[in-house]
């Protein structure tokens, strides 16, 4: 497989950079291919904005993910876009590494889906869900937090994780079409000792060996809905 | 009232734009006093760093919030930073203007986030949901998006926009001790008539007005659970 690891971690020294270094060097040694996006590093720019397109269709109004679609099929996307972007049509499995920053993903990540997965090419019309224009890819979210398992209990006082990152493992990777594993999680790892952090890091390393016999989360089917998005089923009712 | 509208638009001639100038033009009206943050126009910095802090309490490994108590309790904080944290202290109603990017906030939206609503100050230790630093002041997100109501119904093909939205919501914002008000919803924009356009920018002045009589979200409350966050009833069971 062609992997492509995206890092966001302000600290080079953290947990997650290692967990980071942990799969590539898994993924690695399986024989696979891995390129890795370190943001904080490459002092990647989150912000969409005019400046993502060399010219646009249309100069006096700004419809972001339109000019998306115009400068993919013109070749006018801006240069570090379309570095990232290559990346994402040459993986075939890309994994999102990061802190949990407000039961999401630090914004300079939230950046890089902003303006990488662009119109046209990764999704639009109908092409999403399981016909989004990443069908085929799979995706891993591999994460840290500061809270403990039975926080996210059905019961727990957040409720479950997968519900807080609803917006990312549905809405985002999902829809645009993603074998989308579930997610790894580092808990509690601020608080941990040593020897637990090397623990999990194994468990991550175990987890990346066997990632082909590993069941994705399940997602609506567009064949379930009509050409107007209506359920067929009550549709029909 | 005091009111912050953090508006996040990359094209100044949006509807997402006449929102926020309905709400700041109504609002004024009524007598209150409002604050715009515009995100794009103060080219506003969304990256969580080191940079975030003059100095730091340790400065060879970044526990961001570790620093942002540091850096808040002395005075150390980037003027950035500080500017807009003294504006949320400052406001009775903060409210969150922009356009759906992948069913959550536009990256710079996210990074404001990240870096305004300081650990410390703004949440920490068993300080959040209904025992939250922002207890007292209310919060409304207000939003533009492509999308129609029957998508998001229960049996839609996206499920209930609150739940894709449940990280803001009820993650960062209810976690925060806001009073959360419902989403105002601006469906379908990209695809409506101009007078369906004027109609829901009155309805938005409309529901701006009567603020004070509206329900907010209900989260959970820490005193049904225990000093480890566990579940008071099935801890007793």
């Amino acid at each position: 497989m062609n992997v492509l690891i995206v890092h966001a971690h302000p600290e080079a020294g953290s947990f997650t950079t290692a967990m980071r270094d942990a799969a590539a060097d898994t993924l690695t040694a399986a024989g696979h291919q891995v390129l890795i996006s370190d943001l904080y590093e490459m002092k990647f720019n989150p912000v969409a904005s005019a400046n993502d397109f060399l010219s646009r269709a249309n100069e006096d109004y700004l419809v972001y993910a339109l000019e998306q679609r115009h400068a993919d099929a013109n070749g006018l996307l801006a240069p570090d876009i379309k570095v990232e972007l290559d990346k994402v049509v040459w993986a075939d499995l890309i994994i999102f590494n990061f802190p949990i920053y407000w039961f999401s993903m630090p914004a300079v990540m939230k950046g890089w889906i902003d303006r990488v997965f662009v119109s046209g090419r990764c999704y639009g019309g109908m092409r999403f869900y399981d016909r989004g224009g990443m069908k085929g890819k799979k995706a891993l979210v591999a994460l840290t937090l500061g809270g403990q398992p039975h926080m996210f209990d059905v019961d727990g006082v957040h409720g479950p994780l997968s519900e807080m990152l609803r917006h990312l493992l549905r809405g985002t990777l999902g829809y645009l079409g993603f074998e989308v594993l579930h997610p790894f999680v580092g808990w509690h790892v601020p608080y941990i000792s040593q020897d637990a952090r090397t623990a999990l890091l194994d468990t991550y390393r175990a987890r990346l060996r066997t990632l082909d016999s590993q069941k994705a989360m399940v997602f609506p089917s567009l064949d379930d809905f009509d050409d107007l998005l209506r359920p067929k089923a009550s549709d029909a009712a």
